[in-house]
């Protein structure tokens, strides 16, 4: 199990890409818009993990309702496991909330999980399947 | 750079471990007092880095105040550097608030500065000086 990427809702991906990339001088690997999600998506180099940055593209974004509930900030985690479904079975007997996904194919083709926070110390942890052949570039975000 | 540690402000410790030890199954280092800083911490290995696990000893903690004010949920992020202070000598004419340590040494023995969150994207960053010859095991956490 490895940490996949750090998710970062903000409000402006330009105004975090100044401190991000160019001054902390973390590799952007690109930036994209994401319509199904309604987010725009900058994604930086961070030694073996990453930095996702989401400003939302819409009012309705989920990215847009954290905003407004809890301001800019770290908005998920996503962990990258090998056997997603042994692992949700797992989590699942131990109670652990299984909100979103449940092993379906997000946005990046990978398939995903979102777990509720209550059950992670108060962190919306993803879990993404890891896929040896085509590393991850995102993972699904459906949910907020 | 590359992010040392991500730190997790949870209400009880064992509660947090029985998801993050137990049914995640990240291998747990170790669980200390730190007195100083008025928390108990549990460090978890997550691939490359690692989770920090913190729980506050008394009312006056900043990891008290922290839970108060947003919750359970990730406090800050720790990012290692080689030459700390070629870093904030960037960092101060790049505009971004250094809010405490600027290089002082931490409660583990490691030179360490926090940025405000208003600097970056609403996330606390710590940035520790990495050292090669003795692996940082945690960071100094003076700022809530």
């Amino acid at each position: 199990m490895k940490l996949d990427h750090i998710g970062i809702a903000v409000r402006s991906l330009e105004q975090a890409l100044k401190f991000y990339r160019d001054t902390l001088a973390l590799a952007c690997t690109g930036i994209e818009e994401v319509p199904a999600e309604k987010v725009r998506v900058a994604m930086l180099v961070l030694g073996g993990t990453r930095i996702e940055l989401l400003e939302p593209t819409g009012a309705d974004s989920p990215i847009a309702r954290f905003l407004e509930k809890r301001g800019e900030g770290i908005h998920h985690i996503s962990l990258q496991v090998a056997g997603l479904d042994a692992h949700l079975r797992r989590l699942e007997a131990a109670g652990v909330r299984i909100i979103a996904g449940k092993g379906e194919y997000g946005a990046g083709g990978h398939r995903y999980a979102f777990l509720h926070p209550s059950s992670c110390g108060g962190v919306l942890v993803e879990l993404v399947e890891a896929d040896p052949s085509t590393p991850s570039r995102r993972a699904g975000l459906r949910s907020g």
